[in-house]
């Protein structure tokens, strides 16, 4: 056999699936060379599910979070006269933070250099949230991106393929072989872009529950643990929140909805649970970036927090003022009994927000910017029989069926006492 | 998502990954859509790696080896005059009974449709040792085959790619992916293609030890029982036998090298372990075929066993009597010391042979006729420093460093007590 490569790829599956640890060298080559297209996808399939199966230690996970790095450009922030700080959600449904938080904590003096993605499966992604804003563009140069976080100290704009080009060829692998649910590799694939990209400091929002990528909290610490370790061995300030997504984050769960609910919430206003979020978040990505002095309530209070919004959105073209989309047709769905609203699915407003037009079942396809569900009541809220639950928003009455299906036996009306679940279950450092 | 397939592959995958049982409608739908190329090699390779580490029941197995049957023909011998019987090994290092035990059965009057493969690795194929034969052809119609069934009584050719087509492309894939270790895939590949072949009775030599695919008994008779239960699923009467494959099998391995060794066992002679084996397993044929009455060392010793091979070689239009070709260069390997040879390592001798061109790296190779290793010593004989241990056989010369590597501590030369090792060590029913 005549190859020049230094190793053999069934060789290095066959010491994954024998529970070996894979060494430094071949860590980097399998990356490096399925980048090139020498370790072929039925090849990285098979050892991505022999990782999934039998694990990574620490120092396997930090090799390939680097080879996945390598794969790529790295961006560089140190030009700013400002620390950098940044913020990943694993998603969640009704989960607008990233919109009232980035704006937030650069009036707070700290620059957030936000690469985002769009939505796939029902949750929803932020670009397609606030592309229902007229006018507003997610594709900027690295050049434009640096001079906004210059000027404005925020911004939100599409990842550019030149990071982390070995992640995304992997994602896209994992997403249709049955991979993706392997913590290596889920940690590996947020944190090689998010390290690649830049940032001093990162706050990691781990969400556990129904709508939650991870259902439980212990897989969700793992999940924290290991990507807090990784940030840490890559020399970025690193701290992870747990946080709750039994049910919808706010009122909202949607595009154009979505960035209402956030504007009001930089207007002062908005649910305590998206607020209370938002907060506990900035608070953790300005003590990350060195500026722990800073309560970044005065910001929200006093009108900074929407002015640094409304310069983003400008900044990328979009207009703050313009009204948002509506959805053509809505459909209130009411309560069945008087009680306490004791649950309402996270997962099920997820699918039905999805199903309505707001996300997308394949990458590439349309979203629509002003479907989805409004909430009318949260857990722990006395609803009375026939009074609205929720109103579904869609611009195709004919997804409604398939909502409304996704939304039975969603939400439980009861009597029994309530006990209300904080929004922030734990803390990873 | 716009589909007519009943199933999604992600989600058998995720249902293997996630330990649950595969339903007979998942199985048969993956296999057939992974045959019609519905179903991608990266999502079957993460497929078998999941099967492989999280393995299948007995129902799966025997599930999985029914739709390899289904995705293509099926034979029938049903035609014939004689019962049949035919006979698998595992492969192992000088493995050529196939070649006298094929006649001798027939000889016996159970005709034997043996379909083979060629070598790949450190074990020689079958086809490729009777290649080396001047004339002789391994192509045969199934016309042809079974002309040659009614008159010969045997015939070892090609197995054409009309039967179990999902196999062929499932273990070129398993190659590639590190996951043709997996007990399931191994007997499902085995035995679908030999219950497509239409053989009504099966003996299988599952070796066991250095030179053989199994290195631990424990797993060939897993592999061995695992197959019986396959056979029987399928009304096929199936026996197992667990034999050595510690030290090479005879003093030969390489291709001509073992043609020369089968025909002297046909002739009566040949090392006491290949015709002790050869008769094993004719008489479990013979048994499998309702013939267990006949001694095939009756055969064996008037010469009727000869015969059969003469016309077996003769109507595939090889020629029995030209000479067998010879290796160009030769280089001796003598023993270092005065003792007895208490061990001849089997995987080292086949690794040796296949270095000096007796085997092939990539399918499609070459393989040169005369090259291998002859032994002059097997474990047990007493040896004296500076005689012949073995002799070294290939066309080309610069091959000998490298088989020399190979065969560095293969052979130990000591003082204790010898304890011999039977060939047959269990028999699976």
């Amino acid at each position: 056999m005549t190859t020049h490569e230094p190793f053999d790829a069934p060789a290095v599956i066959a010491a994954k699936r024998d529970r070996h640890r894979l060494t430094d060298a071949q860590i980097d080559w399998v990356v490096d060379a399925y980048t090139r297209g020498v370790v072929a996808p039925e090849q990285m399939s098979a050892l991505a599910m022999a990782i999934l199966l039998n694990g990574m230690d620490r120092d396997e996970i930090s090799r390939w979070t680097g080879a996945m790095i390598a794969s790529g450009e790295r961006m560089d922030f140190s030009s700013l006269s400002r620390p950098t700080a940044d913020k990943h959600s694993t998603g969640g449904v009704g989960d607008k933070i990233t919109l009232p938080l980035a704006p937030l904590v650069a009036a707070c003096g700290v620059a957030v250099p936000q690469l985002s993605g769009r939505g796939l499966g029902h949750t929803g992604g932020t670009l397609d949230k606030l592309e229902s804003i007229p006018g507003w563009r997610a594709a900027l140069s690295n050049e434009e991106m640096l001079a906004q976080l210059d000027d404005v100290g925020a911004v939100i704009c599409a990842a550019g393929s030149g990071l982390a080009p070995a992640d995304k060829k992997l994602y896209a692998l994992r997403d249709v072989t049955g991979t993706v649910e392997a913590i290596p590799l889920i940690a590996s694939s947020i944190m090689s872009k998010k390290i690649a990209e830049g940032t001093g400091a990162l706050v990691l929002d781990v969400k556990v529950g129904s709508g939650a990528f991870m259902k439980d909290e212990a897989r969700a610490r793992e999940l924290a643990e290991t990507m807090v370790a990784l940030g840490k061995d890559a020399g970025v300030t690193t701290v992870a929140l747990l946080t709750d997504m039994s049910t919808p984050l706010g009122l909202t769960a949607g595009n154009a909805l979505e960035v209402r609910e956030s504007v009001e919430v930089l207007a002062g206003g908005g649910p305590s649970d998206v607020v209370d979020l938002t907060l506990a978040l900035a608070r953790e990505m300005l003590a990350a970036a060195g500026r722990g002095d800073v309560d970044p309530a005065d910001a929200l209070a006093d009108g900074r927090a929407m002015d640094a919004w409304r310069r983003m959105i400008t900044a990328q073209d979009g207009d703050p003022d313009a009204p948002l989309p509506t959805a053509r047709e809505t459909h209130v769905v009411t309560a069945q009994a008087d009680g306490v609203l004791t649950s309402l699915d996270a997962f099920a407003v997820g699918i039905a927000a999805w199903r309505l037009g707001a996300g997308r079942s394949r990458p590439g396809e349309d979203v629509q910017a002003g479907a989805g569900v409004e909430l009318h009541a949260k857990p722990g809220d006395e609803v009375r029989a026939g009074a609205p639950l929720m109103t579904l928003h869609t611009d195709t009455p004919e997804r409604f069926e398939r909502a409304l299906e996704a939304l039975d036996g969603a939400a439980e009306v009861g009597s029994g006492p309530f006990v209300p679940r904080d929004v922030v279950l734990g803390r990873v450092e």
